[in-house]
């Protein structure tokens, strides 16, 4: 790659990001195609083992995985008040919208990843997950899952928006949990909060920011 | 307690184990009914920090949490290929069926507490859960919560039957993981192969126990 394409931020094909890329070095690739999940589930096992990025500069070394994190999702979205919402395509989208993230990892604001180059990574990843180790499962179940990540990443139905926003109540949760237990102040993750579109999930971040501006003081001055 | 009652393995009702002995000495223990689910996450967050059991006695001491289990599960049953079995109703089994271990632990069986015993602190957990910390939210959520556990727990529909099959299948692809990742031999964990019943199932498992019997002598060899 030239210093000029390298200053405008420009990758060439040798350098850019892609699945097999990722796949390559894992000491059981996936074989290919196959009528059990089994490629698909190991796969799935890296949600488990990888830990969510920001918490590690505060220190938290051995925090929440990534699947901890879509676990409590669901558990969030089976408390869905409004019966406009579709609630078990939310439980199944909350299960589906960080999939991605095991091949592509999770990708903060401060790694400098432009957000299209991040979605691009992840569409691949899905498209690999789905395509090459679900469709020869299911055509229909590997579409659902395809489906459910699509219209998250969209944004645009009540289902989607509602996900989204449980996505940051999880997120703002945790932050105050690891405030109280380790005595640190989190706040650069509570802005958050000011996504938040759903009325009902406006009242529950509200009264969790409410909680909060009670208990950090005294934490956080109990420990300095 | 009377030595004779201690040799009978009975408890007086000062030993007993009950949700409030454990929620007592909580930094933050909720403050009972509230209309928002805050307190009910703030326990729901214990299956994020909680370790699955039976991985410390074999060295591996950052396990996946309950919570991870549960989230690979849930993952699992939106494979299920058989359209009797109401899949939906699944997702949600697998989310709620281990949330008693948020406030029991995970106990294994070599924690020497009968399974009758067992059954009872998870009754009582999921009792408090609900019938306090989720029936002001909802009664309907809160007694679908309750009847989801009750079905696991019972045994007897397809859905129970294969959720059930789910639990075991996770943990076998775990084990195996664990094999690969620590170089350990871990099939004292695999006897629950045995006990699945769901056929598509038992092809699953089939496979997964084939393909360890490959490379199970390659990785534990190469380690000693």
């Amino acid at each position: 790659m030239s210093p000029a394409a390298a200053l405008n931020g420009a990758t060439d094909d040798t350098q850019a990001w892609s699945v097999h890329k990722v796949l390559n070095p894992l000491p059981t690739p996936p074989n290919g195609p196959n009528t059990s999940p089994i490629a698909f589930l190991h796969v799935i096992e890296r949600l488990k083992t990888n830990k969510r990025e920001g918490w590690k500069r505060h220190g938290i070394g051995h925090g929440e995985s990534i699947a901890d994190h879509m676990y409590r999702m669901s558990v969030i979205t089976m408390l869905c008040p409004d019966p406009e919402i579709k609630k078990d395509k939310c439980v199944k989208m909350a299960i589906v919208h960080d999939m991605a993230e095991s091949l592509v990892g999770d990708i903060t604001p401060l790694d400098g990843i432009p957000k299209p180059e991040k979605h691009r990574r992840e569409l691949e990843t899905m498209e690999y997950l789905t395509g090459t180790l679900l469709t020869p499962i299911s055509e229909s179940i590997a579409g659902e899952f395809m489906d459910l990540w699509l219209e998250y990443e969209a944004g645009q139905t009540p289902e989607a928006i509602f996900v989204k926003d449980v996505d940051r109540y999880e997120l703002i949760l945790q932050t105050i949990e690891y405030e109280k237990t380790h005595k640190i102040d989190l706040k650069e993750f509570l802005h958050v909060a000011e996504g938040v579109k759903t009325p009902f999930m406006k009242e529950w971040v509200a009264e969790a920011m409410a909680n909060r501006d009670k208990a950090i003081s005294i934490a956080i001055g109990a420990a300095n």
